[in-house]
């Protein structure tokens, strides 16, 4: 089969021809792909970042954001069938560790994540486990819904875990209307009454955050930490969601957020720098956040198919997918890029 | 009546006679202090830590840990009467805002903090309000609770904060075993069954911990991060509470806490630095503390009467309220410093 | 002034001349009445259901939802002044209890509650406290908001205990869409994306239901239970609020939630009955609920002033107290009956 | 191999030989019996209470609370091997449901229950799955823990869900000082610094319950709800655990919670009758409990190995399985009865 193999670190990945994965172990999934989405950590993967942490070895398949068909199962495995369209969370986990049983797959002592740690679904078949697999209604194309599987379940984790914070008469920042940050806002819509600021750089994304719901819109111009100050009285928001926190958005984050509210870190690449008496003194918080729960993402589905969250892609076919790296990596994608067979 | 004030940041406090204090609104409250405690935000204060956050105009008196006796109350004062044996919460709090109506008394918006904003109880008598006074048990001897009224709810409230987070099976770090330590390690053996990690560089400080219900003590001699990954798996600690915060203990208590896990910011003086992608990539949290609420105190004061908390102090004559300070400040007390009538 | 007064039980109220109430203490407040609302409490204070658990002495004035205009206020109140049109929430509390000091109004161990307890609003005006008041725009009329002061926040506190049971994904029954179940419906909407089932046996209840959002609406023709069930695929509900509890719909609202899941009880007058090993085989929860706290009040007063909840009511003079009083014991009135000056 | 298998409802069981199970499926682990507990619900499903419930067919072996030593596991079970000493969490459930996946495994929704709804553990082996293993210190002695597996977990997770309701400074009392009962105790010591009042009708057990920490005890002889008042100040207890729920307990429970608190349902047989009113004129709840999570198990687990939590139990080999069962039935057994191979 084709598959998009990275084989050294700041070079461009190569589309070439590997073996189909089969289902050995007794709950093994293969999912025929149908779409693959294309993510920032893609090329932070090709530029090294996460090679210490990932611990990969050279060359293998990136891709960890993917739906599909259920073409193979393992033994034992009756929660899904040959032939069943489901969409896949990032990591198959073991099941049996204490995060497992408390339901935190990602922070499953034993788990595996395809695409950063082994081989990933930008290929025309992806090797998962039972545990994965979300079934889907049979008439869903993966490629609408792709996006969802790490994009969206970041974003709606992060949401999720905020709530309860954001009653009416708070505010919540959304700092960054990419790819994530638009499923934040839309996520934010369904499950809060909180007043939602917006803030891009890109006009064209506040445009698109104030139709999917957004109070209020700020653009990223050096003035955007006083316009929201302004916005609260002076005080600052109770959540600030920082879906860049790089290039300084992570300080302007920490400058946003009010007495006893917290900052959400879901963008990577910058340094946080806090003196500490200016978290005691205001009673603060940071809160780290790491893709989401399989209960997250079958949440997110509910509310992607009863309309409440829709996805901006754009698709390429799987021999593109270098087109697709250089699009995103040049800023010239809107929404998400998706791979399709 | 004598009070300790303070004329000028860098230089030492004095003490001095002033006008005594009355109850002139009518819920304002006028206690005859019994103990008041000494504590490192007295020095930062001289060192003009605080000011600008403060914004206190010189001179004023110090003190915001305080026992005493009700000398003179206001019209609509029916909550404690002349005569009875108090303990003060620091922050006299409006009791309208939305904050008060939670029960977040530190986050009024219309609060003083005496000893800090304005006069404070290192002197005979002190004005605060309604609000703020624990009534005790006429036998309780305000010197010997004295230090609960800042150290100890501070030191409660983070632990109380942390009990979610620690059932059986978990480690809590408790860095620094000073006067708020030690109230810490204690409240963790009132509320929880977690596995408590006590570090500090002095062994003496390290026997009382172990005394009080440590189930292990580390030295802070360079190598104790190391120490406590290696009593836990190489994973780290669920919660280490920071007492210090400063000269690198926030960063080593960061690198000591696991995956999931929560560093608790309760000292200060040093300044965090953490790239974002180590927070997102083990979904971790910072979470800043500042002193605690009514209840809080309330609680503790529980926890004091049955014994489940005891302090350690050494007691001085108000007269002597700087040799408290110089004590303080070259490392001389083991406890609580408290003043006494 | 003129006031409805009840002098006995099991008979009509009066409306006659009284003495207008004055703010003697330093707290009170005395409120212009500009809308009060009419209840199936005070049909219930009537029928003598209330007097051994209120303790009042008769006449006196029934009326325990109202918002106006600040008459006059007591010498230490600086949060409303004369003039500030404000809601009131029901019961002004003590503000130094632990209850008070955990921001739970309701279990105010020294608080009064107008219109039950004591005077209430059906009169021209109202004596309260200052932390009974919460300030609105301007520009709002009184009449209009009225509903909110205990029909309003009733159902909204309901909703937002549930609201940590309801994530994307689950279903939330609402038994009964009368005055406070159309505010239920409302506030579900805007705090969650759960499946929304309204039960009533009056078809125009249900047509308003579904205008409001409900997902599913169900005649309760005795086939209730079976078709909710069938609408969740015979597991029944997570959460069921019922606003109705009695004439067996207490048992009715048991027999529709599901394993694990909670029943909310609200209205009353029904007495359940539940055989303990089927709380404990399925690990179901019954819930009581009791109005709610100033600050639910506060937040439903952001729903009300965004838009995301509107009231249904309709307008009687205060003179024509009686003639609200009969229309709402027939079941004549839509919404909710208020007096008006 | 021997087993103690039922025939047929309200006759005895009968010791008999049976095949051994093996481990068929790839996560099947079959365990060779160290430990099995007798339980007042071996005596219910004598009786017939649970047939309708549990839907089982006859004959089938009892027992559901178990430990032992792995004898043979199916081809994928990677978290235990042969020879390791494991207690089991009754319930060997699916790992793929919404409610697995939240760590809810009480409410798999393809769960069993061995000796209950399948065959159990009072044999010499029973078959369960991987997911059920806790694996313990080799040192560990089956019969010395086995009383955990059920009486220890479903005391624990009542209380783990209480200990939110339970900060210093409120009063918690168990109903009940019997097998669960004392378990209950313990782990109110461990986890809070509750007040802890213990009510039971016989008087050895109230020393027991002195003796684990209780720091009140009430005879059950027809003044103890108002003894618990009178103790409580006449307000009732933040919340009452109620292990017995049958002949009029159920009932004294309501009697002695107090506004805002919580009536834990643990033991059942018999029925509650609550008038709405009652609940919500004090916004009381009713919270149903059954056993617990397999992270409860693990945490008691811990409490018992660090010696927070000790059994008391009488041994009987497994051929005298009915005496076992006629002592218990007779009121004969202190602690709780385990057979021993």
């Amino acid at each position: 089969m084709k598959a998009v193999r990275l084989h050294a670190y700041h070079r461009r990945p190569v589309v070439e021809e590997v073996p189909e994965p089969r289902a050995t172990g007794p709950f093994d999934v293969v999912v025929k792909i149908g779409g693959a989405g294309v993510c920032r950590t893609d090329l932070h993967i090709i530029e090294e970042q996460w090679a210490e942490k990932s611990g990969v070895t050279l060359p293998y398949t990136i891709g960890h954001e993917n739906a599909g068909w259920v073409h193979e199962v393992g033994s034992a495995v009756s929660s899904v069938e040959v032939g069943d369209t489901v969409i896949l969370h990032p990591t198959p986990t073991c099941g049996l560790c204490r995060a497992c049983r408390a339901g935190d797959d990602m922070h499953c002592s034993d788990g595996t994540f395809p695409g950063i740690t082994t081989d990933g679904g930008m290929a025309e078949y992806l090797l998962t486990s039972a545990r994965a697999c979300i079934k889907l209604d049979p008439e869903t194309r993966p490629e609408d819904v792709a996006a969802l599987a790490d994009a969206g379940i970041t974003a709606y984790h992060a949401v999720r875990k905020a709530v309860p914070l954001l009653p009416p008469g708070t505010v919540c920042v959304v700092n960054g209307a990419g790819g994530l940050g638009h499923i934040g806002i839309q996520s934010l819509r369904a499950l809060t009454a909180t007043t939602v600021v917006v803030i891009d750089r890109n006009p064209e994304a506040l445009d698109l955050a104030a139709m999917l719901g957004a109070d209020h819109t700020v653009l990223a111009d050096g003035k955007h930490v006083e316009a929201v100050l302004d916005l609260t009285g002076g005080d600052g928001a109770e959540v600030v969601l920082d879906f860049v926190a790089e290039q300084g958005a992570q300080q302007d984050t920490f400058a946003m957020t009010r007495r006893a509210g917290s900052q959400f870190v879901i963008g990577y690449g910058g340094k946080l720098e806090i003196p500490a008496i200016d978290l005691i003194s205001t009673e603060r918080n940071v809160i780290g956040n790491l893709v989401g729960t399989y209960n997250d993402l079958a949440e997110l589905m509910v509310l992607a198919q009863t309309g409440r969250v829709t996805l901006h892609t754009r698709k390429y076919p799987l021999d593109a997918a270098l087109d697709a790296l250089a699009d995103l990596g040049h800023g010239r994608v809107r929404g998400r890029a998706i791979l399709t067979p």
